[in-house]
C-alpha cells in the first residue's frame, strides 16, 4: 500500500437555508454554484488530476458537486457514505478507508461539508483540531497520506479557494 | 490595525549546493528557477495580488526571487531582514511585524527558506510545529493574521506548489 493523495472538496454554493422550504439535505446548488463548481472541476482536470473514486455526502448539494466533478472527467465513480454528511463520524470514514486501500489506490476525492472537512484535514495532519483551515465553497484541500495510520501523520500540499485556482 | 494577509514564498530553484563553489548565501537561481518563479509571479499578479512590502532573506536566491516578484508588479519595495535567513529567529520577525503593523497594512510577502517558512506558518496557526506543511520551491502559503497576537491565532487560506498555481 503506497502513499495516497486525498482531495477534500467542499460543495459549491447552494440555495440558502433561510429561503429554501425543504429539508437541509435537499438544498441544491444555485446556478452560480454550478458554474463556479464546473470552473473548479475543469481546472483540476487541466492540472492533470484523476482519482480512483469520489466519495460523497448524500446531501443533494454534495451529490450535485460530485456529479459535476465526474462529468468533467476527474473520476468515473461516485460512492455515497454517511460519514460525509454534516456531523458525520471521522472514525467511520477511517474504517472505510482502511478497507478501500487494501487495493492499490492513488487518488481519492471526498465531497462534503464544513466544518467537517477542514476538521478531518487537521486531524489527519496534527491529530487534533483548532479550526485554522479556511475551506471555501468549491474549495480544495490536498493531503498526502502515508500507507498506514494517517491520523497525525499526513502532510498538506494544497489548499485553495476557487478564486485562486 | 486590521487583518493582515501574509504570503510566505519559498525562493525558486537554485544551483545545487554540491556543484556550487561559493558560500550557500551566494547560490543563485538556475534559468529554470528564474522561469518558474516568473510564471508564479505573473500568476499572482493575474490573481489580483498586490502587497505593501516584500521582506526577504538576504541570501542571493531569495533576493533574486524577490526581485522577480517586484518586477512582475506584486510590490514596490523589498526590505531585507536577517530573521528570514536560514535558521533565522521567528521572535525577531514578530517584533519587526508589530512595529510595521502600526501603520495600516493589508498585505505582506515574505521570501525565504525551508523548513523555516512552513515552521513559521505552523507557529502562526497552531502555536507549535510538527512539520506537516509542504512548501515547494516558488510555492506560496497564504495566512490571515488577526490584528494582535497572531501566534496560534492565524488561519490558512492558501497553500500551493507552483505546478498547481
Amino acid at each position: 500500500m503506497g502513499e495516497l493523495s486525498l482531495y477534500l472538496i467542499r460543495h459549491g454554493i447552494a440555495i440558502e437555508r433561510e429561503i429554501f422550504a425543504g429539508p437541509d439535505s435537499e438544498r441544491h446548488l444555485t446556478s452560480q454554484g454550478e458554474k463556479k463548481t464546473l470552473q473548479m472541476a475543469e481546472r483540476l482536470v487541466d492540472l492533470g488530476m484523476s482519482w480512483d473514486l469520489i466519495l460523497s455526502s448524500s446531501f443533494l448539494r454534495a451529490i450535485q458537486t460530485s456529479e459535476i466533478l465526474v462529468n468533467a472527467g476527474l473520476a468515473d465513480e461516485i460512492q455515497l457514505h454517511e460519514a460525509l454528511a454534516p456531523g458525520g463520524r471521522f472514525g467511520d470514514w477511517l474504517q472505510w478507508l482502511d478497507q478501500w486501500r487494501l487495493q492499490e489506490r492513488l487518488g481519492l476525492g471526498l465531497v462534503g461539508h464544513e466544518p467537517d472537512l477542514s476538521q478531518w484535514a487537521e486531524l489527519l495532519m496534527w491529530g487534533s483540531y483548532q479550526g485554522v483551515l479556511e475551506l471555501k465553497k468549491a474549495g480544495v484541500i490536498g493531503l498526502k497520506l502515508p500507507p498506514h495510520d494517517p491520523v497525525g501523520q499526513s502532510t498538506l500540499f494544497w489548499l485553495t479557494p476557487p478564486r485562486l485556482l
